[in-house]
């Protein structure tokens, strides 16, 4: 799953799916109103330069929302990005420059820095992840456990600290749990009407908890095979039954109780893909801060 | 601060505002085509039942929100709230139980999940923090460090859970920070400004660093004044100089480095609100489950 | 509640929230087709200069929502506003002058002048009201009796005619009404309820209709109390009794049959803020009117 | 254009577009909290019953509006109603009677009667109008001078009061001005162009100031002519010539300088229709009241 | 009908309706993350030059849409077209040239000839109904059988195509048919009401199947009569009763069973309109192809 | 590809997603005001019976659009479904029978015909083009060349006449063409990149037109390639040299030139999938009818 070409820089998360975004969380923090502090104290024709700094280690992500929260409040607000989505960060860096009308960057700051303080978060606790499982070929992924609203900017964090993603949604593809399978009969009538329902250009995968359901679903032919809360040596046996048994190439991917401590026996195992729901759900703010300078 | 009259139970956030947020994630999981292996595997007349539960200790919110996914999702869906807003949950607690339509309830869980789960981790941060500071008459107060997009429920859950609001926004109470006072000359000028700006139901706050600027905000005679980054020994003689200097009533607000361990001391000081950024953007998701019987 | 600070000028109200507001304007006018006289008649190639007249006498406001409905129609037409938001207008009077394609101005005449027309209105009955009562140092204020879906911008053309504002919804302060107390059991109670209910930041507003009910509210310590259809004589006790029994500051707000006749006797009472319903649900409209130069 | 066959009684707004203005109106109400007073002071299982009034004689509009608003905030309220869209009132006259949850009764008042204020305003002064100019057979009508995103709404209250409309924007019929003739060299050329350019379903009207305007325009054949601004004694002469020369039925519209006592001069000349700009931007809201029993 | 007067050169779909369409479809497509394969393979500084050319003969239209497209994608795309809307287009023609980042306009090239794919097809269908009833000064009409949520732009294209439209929506004209003429009693009856109930600048046109309902509605005065399913030689009557029993002029319209082979003897008959379904409902796309050099 | 597992019946099209188009739809058709025919002659209590017939032989798809329709417009409508999604209709054929109010049902019947017809011709098209190609064991797969705003119910339409679905969007799954390929400087490399840049759940397929890029393209291992525009002789050829040489299982998917008269020879070849444009955005609408009986 590895793959000699170096990958392309991270591209931006699309604009076109970026600035309603933003748009909606200024209008959450302006009200009906306005920013009433900054009108009652700051003349208009003030201006400011700002800086964002990290005050704590991590991963820059969000870094475009940001700016884009100060320019949809005035678009004569420049910048200039210093680490830009999926740069490291160490105390005192500069994330980014702002210039412009200082109303603007005093009633845009809180917005920005909560978008990029929640996804360099999210990417600062995913490259810390990715960082424990090297050199072992294992990609790390986050799920569909994300907040609400906000799936493809926290999976896009993900990306910039360096994992992957599972599924972006229900409908890109099939994973097969418990329930469906007991309904369906077996797994492999689980798999069976799967693949006879979805289009071919979708995969399908479906979780396991034990070595003998991981057979039946093998001989079923899955595109991955989710192995849930299996301890490192039940892992191995079940790469090792894979990889002899499979009859086509099969993913294998492990989730539950992955910490930074437990993850890199997790990734010795031999599985390809590690998923984690808590780098999206309860991976803390980043801490970064703005430092404005008015004239 | 506190009354003798005992609060009315937690009113439901307004669902009017609720049913477009969870409307909104359920289309986010749906994507283009809804829940493709339910629909492959599960038949349309298969029945459930599903018990959310608890799986680690905390404090329920979201519940609403929680019911509202599985029932826009199919209305036929019937359910029964067990701990609802603000209950304190064992593991093991049930929160809720539902009956209906399997694919309504396989393909709303992970929305309704990650509703619950987000909201009832602020609510327990919160509970932990308030009844760390107890028996002090002190409130524990989120700010407007929230996720883009959840302000109104994320400040709900931390009512759930005890805790109190600063701002909504920018619109409804006046902060006055350092960058503000610097262009205004003066913390004098600078309350001026915003008493005359503002209408006659808007609270004027200021942030001051030091004893001096407390002194000269208390003699322009904000409502609020925020004691930022005192530590205890400081900020006991802030309450002192306030008690004995100011003309009116002033609520006095601390805020910087507050950890469950430090609010205690913070607490004792004599300040009457605790202001926590951590409550609403790190707080994890509290561990909940879905328990599903399809027949 | 007045200060020696002179106000900063009028902020515009925030672009971020004015231009869907505006867009949706021109939307509701354009139909499913747009402007077929313009389309019909007039060349794609045609210019022209329009200049936007007062017919009589008033109160500039709206000016930034008409300058945007001809921008939002075509950004390639430019405008110098003359009388800006709050400028007082004569008869005759320009307001702004617009060059650019013929058919954008045509098509957007008509949204442009019902915004500043309206906006306008409120904006002279305002400034109106407010001359009547000078010199006191009384507010004008407005209340939640807006037209649907306008009341930031009705607000803020109340602002542009030298008023004030009362809550802009029913989320950011407390307003205690006869129901609410008749429920409570007390005003002391219903008093009681709300500080503990909301965060430090709200004020509570209590209506009284007699000095009894105001003795009893003055001594649960609210922040505001509404003096409901008093006369003059009556205000000037209720005053009185406050100015003399309040531990703390408490704001006096008078309401209730108030014209331009009756307002000067009101104001000279001594309450500090006078509100008033029409300005926003029955101010007509101010006649403005536009020239235009088609070559 | 007047008919021996009885109008159906007014038909409701239509339900699906009347829905999203409701709900957005109570949205901008709610703010991102909802109802702090009533949730701090009123029980959730308290009930309520609420008539509301009418304080001044009247027209009723916006009745549908308003009960909207009550069960958008709780679909359990329940309601009679007593005076439908059209009815004229008396003071105290009871409009509607509303039961249910006290919170959504009181929480929803003020945009309910913000609805029926405002749409009853409209009727109201419309009812006047009508009044005035019988028995002449003429329309009282309304133009695009309405409230931005209330077009709708205000057209249908014109309605109520037994007037009709012009355009309701600016695609569903012609309108051709002095600056559309100007461009286009004359009054033949622009109707030639208008008439070759829409559908055969759209009407085509041109404004004249004077005699021989109408005349070259009666030539064109237009379905209707505006008489912009002439004095009854003019009026009476272009009647007496369109009714003369005109080779196909022609619509005779007068407008400017309509008021109660100019309307029936007006209407005594002959023309088919009036129409009137400040029926829906400068009617003032009608007094309603609502009288709330809370249990 | 015609005019001498020569038609302006079809206006653009007002922009401020045309974007929130092309920005949804863009949406569509991108889904919850954009375009991977993009993203993957073209690095984020490779240029491109496109060109949209047309692979079959047809009509233009939608070519703004298709613009738009690449530029609400990208703003720094540059273009010039080639062949405008309703331009006449032979195999291999340049539409437009397109430059700029390589991955926007990949990314929205599939967008862009959906837009002009689908309203090309409209324009060139009904390019070739117009040319097969010429010399007859008929005109070809669409309907409101249109794609929902493309009423808008489907009409614009048939425009683009020399047709014409009939109406809009249920709101901008009268269309009474045999359902509404069996409640209402008779057409005399129906037109009756619906010309004592609508404004004076609405038509109304009332559908008759045989000559005998023709003669009833002529005598009640409609603006059009829709001739419903009749054949030639019946349409010829029916205008030739038409033309001399009308009072006043009356537009006939010919609907049903309309093809390019039996267009022109049905527009031999005098009708001035005929209407047809299928130019919006049914029309294949038109093919167009964009070629792409990548740099 | 195909499976021995009876495929469950088609699920509707999740209501979520559907409800907000259908109701764009009906707003679209009542614009500002409604339906004034209707309004103007038929009662408010007049009820009525429709029956939704096919007039053409087809295959059904848009049935719960439909229904939506006529019951968003008054839910109290009901309805009997004779022929669900997928049923196959001959002329003459019931498919749903509505009985309520009139004027809804009325109002209503445009927008529930538009949809029914045009996706019942998507519906109808994928089946005969299913049919042709049987008993080949051959999928007929639509494209993203769809509507603006109907991809997932057009796709829908596609399963609903026993086709499936290639790509739904940009998102996800990896389409590599030649433009593609030109930049990443070869087949193996831009294969190469997108396996490193997509998550686990992703296909990657790539487009060949020639058989010496197929084993290049085999080389590098992806889950599908696409076979653009090969004769059939060539097919047969491209086949045998992927079943003989690919390492992995490999899908093959033809495509260009594909109609009812092609497709037999083209199923034969032995490819998986026939993927096919012109399903979604040419085919003729299905002719439906509704006849209404009014008392």
């Amino acid at each position: 799953m590895t793959s000699s070409s170096p990958l392309l820089p991270l591209a931006p998360f699309p604009a076109l799916l970026l600035e309603p975004i933003v748009r909606a969380a200024l209008a959450e923090d302006l009200g009906r109103r306005g920013d009433i502090t900054t009108e009652a104290v700051i003349p208009a024709d003030a201006q400011a330069t700002a800086v964002m700094r990290a005050r704590k280690p991590g991963v820059a992500a969000g870094v475009e929302a940001a700016v884009l929260a100060f320019r949809l409040m005035d678009p004569s607000v420049t910048y200039v990005v210093h680490k830009g989505e999926g740069a490291v960060l160490a105390p005192g860096d500069d994330v980014m420059t702002l210039s412009g009308p200082a109303r603007a960057i005093l009633s845009a700051e809180r917005v920005a820095l909560n978008f990029a303080g929640h996804l360099s978060g999210i990417a600062t606790a995913t490259a810390e992840l990715v960082a424990a499982v090297r050199p072992h070929p294992v990609r790390i992924t986050c799920t569909r456990k994300t907040t609400p609203g906000l799936r493809g900017l926290e999976k896009y964090a993900v990306r910039a600290g360096g994992g992957s993603s599972h599924r972006y949604g229900l409908d890109d593809a099939v994973l097969i749990k418990d329930n469906h399978i007991a309904v369906a009969g077996s797994v492999t009538e689980a798999i069976a009407r799967a693949r006879a329902f979805v289009g071919h250009l979708v995969k399908v995968e479906v979780e396991v908890d034990t070595l003998a359901q991981l057979a039946e679903a093998l001989a079923a032919g899955p595109d991955v095979v989710l192995l849930d809360n299996m301890a490192p040596d039940l892992l191995r046996e079940a790469v090792a039954l894979t990889r002899t048994t499979a009859k086509a190439p099969v993913i294998l991917e492990a989730s539950g109780g992955v910490t930074r401590e437990t993850a890199p026996a997790i990734a010795a195992t031999g599985v390809d893909v590690i998923s984690v729901g808590w780098l999206t759900h309860s991976a803390p703010s980043l801490d970064l801060g703005l430092d404005i300078d008015v004239r």
